[in-house]
């Protein structure tokens, strides 16, 4: 092995271990689903945040909804901070069900409709991301187009 | 096209790009309201926002209920950031639905039940117009009546 | 004395004893503060609130400043929970002074700088009057010319 | 006047008057000031809100303070709330200062240090740019070389 192919191992590694989301690499992820949204005819707010729940960048569609700002954001949060998806989180947080009243809990950052995704390399959670704008359904769509070009690409986007 | 045309079109342009809403209009707005309620027996709180859902005016009748001071101002919030009535916003938050949760977002700001209703000029939202004081259908009446004779006026109350 | 001016002496201590500060007044007294505002050219916001400290009105003057609305609110606030005017409450709020800290109380409703004045009938406080929107002198003044006007009416504008 | 003419004047008034910054514009502004932190060093939170002091944009630099997160977004509301910059604001909030408590209001949102600047297109603000995450002076630096580049370019960056 050269010294070049093991510099690759080794960046591979840390990018694994640590779970790192660049910003230039949300940019790319975000620039890619606002496309999306775009092409589907919605103004969409797009969160990403990293591994801690903790924002790297927030982008308002032009004409967003006022109240995406905060759901996106929040969604990006919830599905770090939950280790699954806001449509997986939605029928356990329904009245009855066993997670119901988890959505009063952590100050209002919990959201229980679909929109969130967390983005995984390997088994590893290594950030999340948050849509807002359209439907249930274009959101979740949105963020799981976003989750899925993520992944396939490595985190190399 | 003559100067006097020129001009006409300009102030046209203005005001629907703008969507200005002035607390005098504003002013008359709630003053209308405020007698249909008197009419109907309900002392109401009138609020009404700018196209970004921030307040230029708060009225409380005598006697209206202390809760609906946070209510009537929060849906003339909701109707703005979410370009929707509460009523048309109600059945999408119920639980089981597809918005369930989103009334726990946006710092409780959000209300899910009859009374606000955006105000337009043509297609685009100038502001927004909560009441709050009387049954839900009384409330969202109220705020109908508003919403008509502010769009039936063009702006001009 | 006959019937008509012993109703007139009832109506007098009823309102003195109850100190009620209907939305009428309210109105009248925010339109001669803003009469003044515009005088002296400035922009204002104008909180009027009932004796318990919860809002009556507020009005929001064309291209007042976003911040002033609530701080506008938080001084009609301040006054009556604290039953002294906003000027009187800062020297002792400072750092070193006996009430220091006391701005970090009431959930952040408790203002400490000029521009709310309390609205007195004799010595019973019955509201609080709150202006924000130019200099901290500005606002000051506007709220003792309010508070002037106020009393001297007897609470009849 | 022609047809064309009259287009330009036409945008020109929907321009001056809308204020509307879009997210692109946003998006181009921040990679200016970024490039420059990271050309004096600096890890920045950049943040970019509407002339109603709602966010457009948040971006944070690899290995940013996570304080600056807050800090950055809420310099953007600081200077459309209350017209000045975050610098201009500083003296006036200290202690013994006419605006002391200042930095109270608003549920948290108003900063009283350098780093926050309006974005001017003549005399109108359109919008507000918070940075942080250098020494103060150097966040003022930042936020003052991305008002210049903006204002400077009339908006079109």
């Amino acid at each position: 092995m050269d010294e070049q192919a093991l510099h690759a191992v080794v960046d591979a590694v840390v990018r694994r271990v640590t779970g790192t989301l660049t910003l230039e690499t949300a940019r790319r992820l975000s620039e890619a689903v606002r496309a999306e949204a775009a092409r589907i005819g919605v103004n969409a707010v797009v969160a990403i945040s990293d591994r801690a729940g903790r924002p790297i960048l927030v982008e308002c569609m032009d004409d967003a909804y006022i109240a995406s700002y905060d759901i996106a954001l929040n969604k990006a949060y919830t599905v770090t901070a939950l280790k699954m998806s806001t449509s997986q989180l939605k029928p356990l947080a329904q009245p009855g069900q066993p997670l119901y009243g988890i959505q009063f809990t952590n100050q209002g950052q919990i959201v229980i409709f679909g929109g969130g995704e967390p983005l995984k390399l390997g088994d590893t959670i290594v950030g999340g991301l948050g849509v807002s704008g359209g439907s249930e359904e274009q959101d979740t769509a949105l963020a799981v187009y976003g989750k899925q070009i993520f992944e396939q690409s490595g985190g190399n986007l």
